[in-house]
């Protein structure tokens, strides 16, 4: 057993210091949705490297800082990991206070976790600040509870994204098909065909109630409701486009009170 | 297939008016991990019914709304749900501004579900502020990344305390066990031997790393290290109080930054 006191947790300190890259999540993309912690790093930087969904209105205030775009479409990444990194240690090296500015939640499908390795490999301060993930920003925007006493108690993360653009090896389907609880996939719009068929064979009903919320907290936000069977065909027909979460369980179904405001769309099925 | 446009998402809107009620999450309890929306909320609510752990030293900072304490410890609640609604109802009914402030996430393990069903039949306008969960808030506080390509593209979020106090009945744990991802524990430092238990039953190696976070972003915050074999005995020789948060599996021992900064700490056993 090892013991970590608080004064050496990561999360300790309070402002951001030349030579410290912080990587701070910026929440789903509303710049309300930024903590007060995010927002006084954002304002406190000298350098800020942010992802494209990264509140760049927030960003676009920093007018006086520098700001360097390096945000991933569809794993296609505008800078490679390793040179975000490397730009990461250089420019704290030099001195300057560092914001890495992440969608979401830095540690939840950010790859952050390789960023701080490299980090802390190249003996730069680093720290962590939390952001509200899409995970629960796009169901509380459509009015699904992620867990419901005696229906959901759990919550599964996943994401239809791995290493090489194909569902992620590591991930086993049958389990994730059979915890009782509820499904939340990230980056899951192009491969939510192979994610629903893992699903329907890992046992899940297609009658399960499933919702696609596109572009959660940003203009033109929707969201569609459809079923496990049916949501690979509807996202299509609904011409969802990224980013999107799919909430996929019975806590869709418990979603009455925003249920009366959802409108039948009447499209040709082609 | 249903569609909600962006007017009609629960999430739109701007300001708290008179006669609504906002379910705010107030993230871990560190006043700086709340939301910019939430922080402007709190501002202009009337009304702030608050969980203990809830931000309470922004709830002060607003001494003259009516701040009524309904949080709950160990389950048994100062208000029971039913008069919470009810309270909430009245309140909103009378034409007040209302915030309903809930630790971490209001839809994440916070009944919030319940009370949207309860606001939503009785016609009163509602909304979801998404908030900062102690889900990645304590793990990134312990360096500790919750998805790793190649290691973890799944986490599973569960609760140790269902409706009666025991584990909840709508989980299947041998699933949970077995998913490839992390695993993230709530509530479950006084169930954590049954929650080991039945992990261990599902599958999981007794060496399979563990990390318990205690008071997460809150004065005094510590985090142990562990394994799944000793965790439950370990959190009593740590002294481990709540509100904890449990992280369950490879990435524990990913986190290399932080490795270095765990102090063995040797106790006797007993």
């Amino acid at each position: 057993m090892y013991v970590i006191p608080a004064d050496r947790l990561a999360g300790s300190g309070t402002a951001l210091r030349p030579g410290e890259v912080w990587l701070v999540g910026a929440g789903p993309g509303d710049p309300d949705l930024l903590t007060l912690r995010a927002a006084a790093a954002i304002g406190a930087a000298d350098v800020i490297l942010y992802d494209r969904l990264a509140a760049a209105a927030l960003v676009h205030a920093r007018p006086d800082a520098l700001r360097i775009p390096v945000g991933k479409r569809k794993g296609a990444a505008e800078l490679p990991q390793a040179a975000i990194t490397t730009r990461l240690i250089a420019e704290a090296s030099a001195g300057r206070r560092v914001v890495r500015l992440k969608g979401g939640d830095p540690f939840l499908f950010g790859r952050g976790g390789e960023e701080v390795d490299a980090l802390a490999a190249a003996g730069i301060p680093w720290r962590v600040v939390p952001g509200v993930s899409a995970a629960t920003a796009a169901p509380s925007a459509a009015g699904i509870p992620l867990t419901v006493r005696g229906v959901a108690s759990a919550v599964t993360l996943v994401t239809g994204h791995g290493e090489r653009g194909a569902l992620p090896d590591t991930v086993d389907w049958n389990a994730i098909a059979r915890t009782g609880g509820t499904i939340v996939a990230f980056m899951a719009l192009t491969s939510l065909a192979s994610v629903a068929l893992r699903l329907l064979a890992g046992g899940m009903s297609s009658a399960t109630p499933v919702a696609v919320i596109s572009r959660a907290s940003l203009p033109g936000a929707f969201a569609v409701r459809t079923t496990l069977g049916a949501c690979s065909l509807d996202v299509r027909r609904a011409a969802v486009v990224s980013p999107a979460t799919v909430v996929i369980g019975a806590v869709v179904a418990r979603a009455e009170a925003i249920r009366e405001t959802w409108d039948e769309v009447r499209r040709a099925a082609g």
